[in-house]
C-alpha cells in the first residue's frame, strides 16, 4: 500500500497531527496529505509549524504533497486513510466520526489517535461500527516508532491488516492490542512504573533526578534492544525466564508485596500530598525542558540499535 | 582515585565477579586486580573466561594485570577496594565480611553486590559497621553503566563520596539511594512495570512478544534519553510535571485503578496458574538468548546517547 498512491486526510491540527502529518509526508513519498482543523488560521499555521516536525527531511519536498481544506467533507471526500486527532471528547468524536463516514470513500480507513475513548464507543453513531480502529501513538510519532493498534471486537481481519502493513511498510513499529482496555497498554505498562517511582521519591528513597538516573543507566537501554520479557528470559540462561522465575522469583514478589504495602502507606493517589514534593522536585531539577534535545537524541538511540 | 594506582579485590568469581574484574581492568589503566573464589580450577577458568568480557579492549593489556589469589587473606591484605559477589546467603556474608575486615587495610572500601541483602544485615560481625556499603550493578556491569550505591544509616559521608567518585571517574553512574529497602530502586521499578505486563498478558490483551515490542518502540528509547519524571515533565509542556498531572493525572488514575482490579482479578502471585502460559509464550518468542547480541547493541545505544 506504501508504493501505491496514498491520499491522508488529518483531521486535527494539533502538536499530534501535525507529527502524524510529517510522518507521512516523510516516510511515504507516494503520499498526498489534506489537513483539517477549525482553527481559522489553519493555512499559515501549517506552513510555519510543519516544517519544525519535518526533521531531516526535504522540507520543500513534503510540504509540495500537503494542503489544507475548509470543510470536513471536502478533507475526506478522497481520502484512502483518514486520522483523527480532535478533542478527547467521546461525544465530539461520536458526532465526527459519523459526518467522516457520510463523506469518505467505503474503502478508506478510519483511525483514530485517542489515548483512551475505545473505538467501540467512538463509533456508536456510525452506520457500519466495525470500520473504526484506534491507531494509538507514543508522543511525537514523527520520532517514536509505537503505534498500538486497538480495534474493536467486531473490526475485520481485512482492515487489521491493512493498517498493520501500512505503518510497516513505512518502517514503523504498529502493535495489535487484542482487547480494548484502559489505557491500552503502553501507557498501562509506564504509569505501573511511574506509580512505582511516584511512591520512591514519597518515601524519600531516592530523588526524582537520581530516579531518572537509575531508569537511564538501566532500564532504559536494556529495554531499547530487548523488552522485559525477553530481557529476564536472557536472565534466566539457557533456562529462560522459567529459570529466572524458579531462582529470582522469591524476589519479585517481595518487591511486589513492598511496593503494595508502600503504595498504600504512601498514599500514591493522583492529586494527594506526595504529589506538590514531587513536581518541585522535577522543575528544580530541569526547569523547562528542551524536546529538541530530546528527539535529537532519540533518533541516535533509534537509529545504534536498529543498525 | 582513579588516576592512583588501585589494588581492587575480587571476592567471588562468577558472572557477576569477571564483569566487574573486566570493568576495573578496563576503565581504569592505573588499577590491578586480585580474583578469590573457591574454585579448584580458579586460575584456568579465570584464564579461559575472563577476555569474554574484555570487549573492544585490549585482552592482554588488560589480562596483565589481573591475579588471582588462595586464601581471603592473601586477596585483601593490599587492596584499596574488596568487592564482594558470593552467594546470596546472609550468614555467610556476615562471616565473610567480619574475614575480610580482619585482613584489609584500615582505609579500604568495601562494596557488596548483593542484589538483596542490606550492608547493615551484612556488616552485623564486624567490629565497625559502618564501612560496608551495597554496590548493586545492573548486569552485566562490565556493559550497564548503573550502580546503586546503598549504605546503611551510619554510614560516613567520606566512604559514600569516594565510592561515588570512583564509580564517576571511570564514566559509570552510581545513584545514592538514601535508605536501605526492599530490592533497591531499579529492580522495584522494573519488576513494577514487569507485573503489569504479566497481568496484561494473562489477560489476553497483548502477546508476550508484542509487549516486548511496545516497550522496545518507546519506553525503552524514550527512558534512555530522559526517565519518567523527566519525560513526564517534557510532556507537559511549560508547565512542566505539575501541568501534566493536571491535565492526564485522571487518566493515571484510571490506569492505577484498571491495574490493581486486573493484578487481584489475575491473581498475579508468583507460581500462579498466570505464569506457566508466560513462560510457554516467552520460549516459543525467543528459544535460546543470545546476550552477545543484547551487550553489542546496548553498548551502541549507550554511545549513541551520550554523544
Amino acid at each position: 500500500m506504501a508504493t501505491d498512491h496514498v491520499k491522508v486526510a488529518i483531521v486535527g491540527a494539533g502538536t499530534i497531527g501535525l507529527s502524524f502529518a510529517a510522518l507521512h509526508l516523510m516516510k511515504n513519498p507516494n503520499c498526498t496529505v489534506t489537513i483539517y482543523d477549525t482553527r481559522p488560521d489553519l493555512k499559515e499555521y501549517m506552513e510555519t509549524k510543519l516544517p519544525e516536525f519535518l526533521v531531516d527531511a526535504d522540507v520543500k519536498e513534503c510540504t509540495s504533497r500537503v494542503s489544507t481544506a475548509s470543510s470536513l467533507a471536502q478533507t475526506v471526500s478522497e481520502a484512502n486513510i483518514v486520522q483523527e486527532q480532535g478533542p478527547e471528547n467521546a461525544s465530539f468524536k461520536r458526532t465526527t466520526w459519523a459526518q467522516i463516514e457520510h463523506y469518505a470513500p467505503q474503502e478508506a480507513l478510519f483511525w483514530s489517535s485517542t489515548s483512551g475513548i475505545p473505538a467501540s464507543e467512538q463509533s456508536k453513531d456510525m452506520k457500519d461500527q466495525t470500520r473504526l480502529i484506534v491507531v494509538h501513538p507514543y508522543n511525537p510519532p514523527h520520532i517514536m516508532p509505537l503505534l498500538e493498534v486497538v480495534p474493536p471486537p467486531s473490526t475485520s481481519q481485512e482492515v487489521i491488516d491493512r493498517t498493520l502493513e501500512y505503518w510497516r511498510n513505512l518502517g514503523r513499529v504498529p502493535v495489535l492490542i487484542r482487547k480494548e482496555c484502559t489505557g491500552f497498554v503502553a501507557n498501562r505498562l509506564a504509569f505501573a512504573l511511574f506509580r512505582e517511582a511516584c511512591s520512591l521519591v514519597a518515601q524519600g528513597i531516592v530523588s526524582v533526578e537520581d530516579l531518572d538516573s537509575v531508569v537511564q543507566a538501566s532500564m532504559g537501554p536494556r529495554w531499547t534492544v530487548a523488552g522485559p520479557f525477553k530481557s529476564y528470559h536472557a536472565g534466566g540462561g539457557e533456562g529462560g525466564l522459567r529459570s529466572f522465575m524458579d531462582k529470582i522469583g522469591g524476589t519479585v514478589q517481595e518487591c511486589w508485596d513492598a511496593s503494595d504495602k508502600d503504595v498504600k502507606t504512601g498514599s500514591i493517589v493522583v492529586g494527594e500530598k506526595w504529589q506538590e514534593d514531587v513536581c518541585r522536585q522535577t522543575d528544580e531539577a530541569y526547569g523547562v525542558f528542551d524536546t529538541a534535545e530530546r528527539d535529537y537524541k532519540t533518533k541516535a538511540v533509534l537509529e545504534a540499535v536498529s543498525r
